[in-house]
């Protein structure tokens, strides 16, 4: 099954590769992960998509947890939750394709955020599937290169995941 | 000096970690990173977001070409290049609150994806910049908690980082 989790960690050397490696040491490949400061300058939040055995991955957690700079690890699924992906496409635009582009653009609420001769670079938000859909979309008119964040993710309502222990249900 | 730098590589067990130990064991704390899938889906392309002596820097990124699952390795210093973040914010919304809470989310150009009778949470893309405003800004309404991707980066104009080996500037 395929699994996003949050890891929030302790923003220290090498932390980074050690979650990676206990990954990679149970031969899990990481699809795609994110790591950046939270308001806190000394916590980081990694988002982590994988997929695989769930009881393996049960152990990838528990290992995850043993870890001193580990600070809290969420797997979201069977939680209500939203999961968002920023990605980056240069797309080729000449006179011929320009306005189908624009039209694409606008109905994904993308925006435009350089423009050249030849190509102009997209920018867009959405969940995996959405971005998904645009890649397909825009294939026939060319795509030069793309970069994407992979997924971060966040409960839905009121409930929390912070460092500091509680990310139960309470008031936001 | 603070560096975004991009690493093309073979997407395989291990590299992840690989890459994260090479600036780890210099010293090098790793602000941001992002790791995802690229349209061919045997390469994955990371961001990294740095900042430490130049000149370790660039023996950093000698080690990370002599990687073999690494493809090509680019900073972004001195080049025209665009940068992105994605964010979500979980914020405190009250009858009080929710008024200029929608103002600040309308100037950002933000999304509301989720919202519950206390908390909104908003998405929001921009510069690193554009969102440490938005943060200061929310700030005093009240942040319950907040997920960045770290940025992704990409050359303006026609010029392109793919996998077969010219980065430099072409037909788009």
């Amino acid at each position: 099954m395929r699994h996003t989790i949050s890891v929030l960690v302790e923003n220290e050397f090498g932390v980074l590769a050690r979650v990676a490696g206990l990954f990679s040491g149970r031969g899990f490949n990481i699809e795609s992960l994110t790591v950046a400061e939270t308001m806190e300058p000394s916590v980081s939040r990694m988002t982590i998509v994988t997929r695989g055995d769930d009881q393996v991955l049960e152990q990838i957690e528990k290992q995850l947890n043993k870890l001193i700079a580990v600070i809290k690890v969420t797997d979201f699924a069977d939680t209500a939750h939203v999961e968002r992906e920023l990605v980056l496409l240069k797309v080729a635009a000449d006179d011929r394709t320009r306005g189908e582009l624009m039209n694409i653009v606008d109905i994904f609420r993308g925006k435009i955020i350089d423009a050249s001769r030849r190509s102009y670079v997209i920018e867009v938000t959405g969940t995996e599937d959405k971005i998904n859909a645009l890649i397909e979309l825009l294939k026939p008119i060319g795509i030069k290169e793309i970069v994407r964040t992979g997924k971060v993710a966040m409960f839905r309502g009121t409930r929390l995941l912070t460092p500091d222990g509680k990310d139960k249900e309470r008031a936001a």
